[in-house]
């Protein structure tokens, strides 16, 4: 009980992530964060539900969504208490929420999930279809070529290539395998707009505000052709794709806007007063931009089981059309400048599988599993294990925008032990990172900082360093572990109406930490080496009919290697 | 005591492995091993010394073969007592014997290894250089360069290319590396012929006979330019090189020829009579192939930690040359044929290396680790995993002749298991024997069977089917679990008199099992369409200069995986 909240006001971020929802209360004169909780979801495997026959399959039970506003949300309330002397829920000016994205939901008539519904419980088509869910691929590549015939232009603002990943990829593949929950939902809603909706009491699929963030970056939604993709664009997909189309509320708007009011019912619930305005959603990785301090120049990457690179840009001038960017969006992450979004859709997601499916007792049984392999990784010196991999275990989101690849590791010999090659992913998924740089720089855009918050960069000093190296520019890390969040209290005080604009509201709430990572020279010439290979073995394996040259690879690899332990 | 042995006679063969050496004991009329026994050796990681920062090095010492013949062939006859009534030492009339090769020894002026001199106990470089030993792929590329501009033709007996694995690449390299050992060495001797040296005190580096198998296959020996290659050839790599070549017996024999009688002293240690015959050796693969059958259209492959393949064929007509072959020399196998070697360097080793480094606790806390993965892996389809890999964590000996490669998984998920990749690495081992079955049919050799030995063929059912399936043939195995010991006591019972030709022997010691590993139909067509991937990668990354087109392979796993999957 160090302070006293005396005429103290404070914003609610709410943020859904992939395995829990977690529940932040901040101070919305200082950024400083009062109280959290984190509800992990229950269905499934740590919130996600598989199928064992398809790897490409990941969906999520709503409930678990429902459940976890009230109880991350009480939990931050009860912590808000038990940390400042005298708070008091009534000063909660505001609410905003970001989730995982593309993450649609089909919903009934009334804008109840499909998947709490009886008679779907048992089809997991009536689920909401998470974000790296991949079955849509053949459906993605479908709506890529029909696009790229259209007048319209709807890749131009989605790097070339409509994802697997994405809103309409996946209603069109349930059409297609589940006609059934396909025929029964009246509409579709991103996670993002279906957690304001629910808390407001707005669920009219007709009325729930759209936000552009989801739609814009995910849902074809641009003001050049109208909003949504034309309905004679949809009906080539499918007929009842455009019969949707007229489902759906007409205008995305951005996170400044209000969605609606907390019902009274989930305010009781909660422990909040009825009434406190909510913020129109968006998605995490945006909202976390905005946390992290995102603003022209200053590169926000969030480094977590997956990576999403996020840059803003200016109105003025010509729209910058970056191929290979997933997609470049008026006010998607600070209203009024562009957003752009790149990303790689498995960072710490590939540490994770192979300390799950190929890490030897020696360093499961005792600790930490990660800090164990770490621990003999980070002895290691660039070039010294002999290895390279590509990082695709889940696909390529930038700058391939190609869910049909996969992993590779190559320089094995009969003594690559278990630290060289969970080392070779890290450095993987950095080349994967210095990738989308290079392809930001070379469209004219420039990085001026780097800016990383998520799980990984709070946590994991060996990555950041290789980040660092890799990249060859400094790695700063945001003030805030919880940036997702905290934009979207910022969101939630812009609503509250602390203040007028977005970025008034970051400069108070917002900052970096004192610790930078800095490339260290002789790493960074190593790696610059490794990465040409990285490149070429990129290229040659994603870049349809690229011609390659690959019969140095190994030789090269072998002769770093051997450099590098002094031979 | 089953049997008596009245009148019977023996022979006995001397296996000189990788970790261990064995004695067996063979009834000469049938075949019938009546006792063996296995010496494992001391030194250093199950007899190979290592050295930590350099993965290439694998040296031995010699005082475990000395040590490893007495308490072997001792403890062979205390079993052949054990099992035949009646049985007397004096009924053994020859000894064959087979070690690995090329695994050169640097010797004194009397014969002596210099690994045995005190002042060079300390030094790696004055050890046995085991087959397996890579330092010297610096100087193999350099001979392979000066005998590609010769007119000799050195090049056309070894496929091509000159290995880093064998004699002179070798002992250039300790010339450069180690110049005290070089210098300090009078000449170099072969472990197969060292043995044959060793026990009928023949050690005189002058006249101790050189068997044709090691010479030809390992040493450039070849009658069509007069043995040994020319001094003028061997001083353009080093003079001191050309040198040496007066410091080795002038002309290589083939192992039905007597190079000595045992001395008195070791058949009083071990316990059989001073005087029997003593055969010329051989390197193990080539007697293995004699023991497992070997004739004209009889591909033999020994299965152990690496894999060697061998074919005769007549010596009428013209000598077939087969480019990525590792050897084609005149009564290297069976005296009065051709002899083919061919090889991987690496195949039980590939699995073993995945079982010691990455495979986790599940499959190793309780029972055998291959059991349990195999166990997994034998349940999956083919194609089912989506993975492909390149078996060259040990390099490639057919049909590329490069060490310098390394090994290569693609097709990694978020999901993919490690017996998902224990089945990639055995399949992959699958196509590489495919493709050297492929490479002999295309210079016009027929196969019309293949005969496997080894520990693998012996003992692994799920790795046997794969072959089968993979090379769409029956694989046959082997009656003797023994083959290479069998094949030196095949060349013992020649030498003491028993046979007057090798196939005559033959015909009376060896045969198949009952049991043959058939393809199954559907399994062949799925592995025929990976073998084209595997092909492809095999030439992207194998062959210099090659032009790839790649973009495909991942698509077409996930195509494959996804049908084997039943989607």
């Amino acid at each position: 009980m160090a302070k006293s909240s005396a005429k103290k006001k404070y914003a609610l971020g709410v943020d859904y992530g992939t395995n829990s929802v977690r529940a932040l209360i901040v101070d919305v004169a200082t950024g400083e964060e009062v109280g959290t909780h984190v509800y992990p979801y229950r269905a499934g495997v740590d919130g996600i539900l598989l199928d064992p026959k398809d790897p490409n399959l990941a969906r999520q039970d709503p409930a678990d969504y429902i459940e976890g506003f009230a109880k991350s949300v009480r939990g931050a309330i009860d912590a808000a208490k038990r940390k400042v002397r005298g708070f008091k829920p009534e000063a909660v000016i505001g609410i905003g929420v970001d989730t995982t994205g593309s993450t649609p939901i089909p919903v009934d008539r009334e804008g109840t999930p499909l998947a709490l519904c009886p008679e779907f419980k048992k089809d997991l088509a009536a689920y909401a279809w998470l974000w790296k869910d991949h079955t849509s691929h053949a459906e993605a590549a479908e709506i890529t070529r029909e696009a790229a015939r259209d007048a319209d232009g709807y890749l131009t603002k989605c790097g070339g290539t409509y994802s697997s990943e994405w809103f309409w990829s996946k209603i069109l593949h349930c059409r297609r395998s589940s006609p059934k929950v396909f025929a029964a939902a009246y509409s579709w809603v991103e996670q993002a707009d279906f957690i304001p909706a629910f808390i407001t009491g707005r669920l009219d699929p007709l009325t729930l505000p759209r936000g552009i963030c989801a739609a814009g970056h995910k849902g074809m939604y641009h003001e050049d052709w109208g909003g949504w993709p034309r309905k004679e664009f949809l009906a080539k997909l499918d007929p009842k794709l455009a019969a949707l189309r007229d489902r759906l509320a007409p205008k995305a708007v951005p996170a400044d806007q209000k969605a609606g009011e907390l019902t009274a019912a989930l305010a009781k619930k909660v422990g909040l007063p009825a009434g406190v305005p909510v913020a129109v959603g968006a998605i995490d990785a945006h909202l976390g931009a905005v946390g992290a301090g995102i603003k022209p120049g200053a590169l926000v990457k969030i480094l977590g089981t997956s990576a999403c690179d996020m840059l803003v840009a200016p109105m003025e001038g010509k729209a910058m059309d970056v191929p290979g960017l997933c997609g470049i969006v008026p006010g998607s992450i600070v209203p009024g400048l562009f957003g752009i979004e790149a990303g790689q859709p498995a960072v710490g997601d590939i540490f994770n599988w192979f300390t799950s499916h190929l890490a030897p007792a020696a360093y499961t049984a005792k600790g930490d599993t990660h800090a164990n392999l770490t621990r003999e990784a980070s002895r290691l010196a660039p070039g010294q294990s002999g290895l390279l991999a590509l990082d695709w275990n889940n696909g390529n989101r930038s700058i391939l925008v190609d869910p049909l690849l996969t992993g590779l590791l190559v320089g094995q010999t009969l003594h690559t032990t278990a630290p060289e090659v969970y080392r070779a992913l890290v450095e993987a998924t950095a080349f994967g990172a210095a990738t989308i740089i290079k392809r930001i720089e070379e469209c004219g855009a420039s990085v001026k900082e780097v800016i990383n918050c998520g799980g990984i960069a709070e946590k994991n000093a060996f990555v950041m360093q290789i980040y660092a190296d890799v990249c060859n520019r400094p790695m700063k890390i945001s003030r805030s572990a919880q940036t997702c969040a905290l934009g979207a209290a910022i969101f939630g005080a812009v609503v509250g109406g602390a203040y007028k604009k977005t970025e008034m509201a970051q400069r108070k709430m917002t900052g970096v930490k004192s610790t930078v990572y800095r490339p260290n020279k002789a790493a960074a010439a190593v790696y610059a080496e490794l990465y040409t290979l990285y490149r070429q073995v990129h290229d040659a394996f994603g870049v349809p009919n690229a011609q390659a040259n690959l019969g140095q690879i190994m030789k090269r690899l072998i002769a770093i290697r051997d450099r590098a332990r002094g031979k």
